[in-house]
């Protein structure tokens, strides 16, 4: 959208109806890695530490790709439902 | 946005700049098991079948957990940069 530098300022306008609902158009990673094309991270499982360890999906982790618990934010600021995806040893 | 309904259709407007680059109040999980109030997923890394199986953590595969390559689909639509999570059991 840009305004016009020249011309009437009376004018009418089509109607922009904004769809903000992450579909298509729309990233869901605003600053992890970003001079990465594609952030890929490998868990060698049998170097595991704990027997429970939790992996960031929401992107917004401020230990990724550890999930540092920043999803609960996230799920609360937009009605979102993303998780982390859990490792056991066992 | 609305359009007025009365009034003059000559007017001037406010310019609306929309950010879409999933920021605050849009959420990242589009489709996926949206009845559950947070979606989270265990692995018991012991029992991995593969020497190496790929995760998604871009919320759009349609073999949830499992990536299944659609990442690449969504970053070419939205200039994103995610990938998956790879477990490799050594
Ligand atoms: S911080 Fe991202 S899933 Fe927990
Ligand atoms: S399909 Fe989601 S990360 Fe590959």
């Amino acid at each position: 959208l840009k305004r016009p530098t020249t011309g009437s300022r009376f004018s009418t306008r089509r109607m922009v109806v904004v769809r903000a609902e992450g579909g298509a158009g729309i990233g869901i990673n605003p600053d992890i890695r970003k001079t990465e094309d594609k952030v890929v991270d490998a868990v060698v499982v049998t170097e595991l530490a704990k027997p429970l360890t939790a992996y960031c999906r929401c992107w917004r982790s401020g230990t990724f790709p550890l999930c540092d618990g920043s999803h609960v934010k996230h799920n609360k600021a937009t009605g979102d439902n993303v998780g982390p995806l859990l490792l056991k040893k066992q």
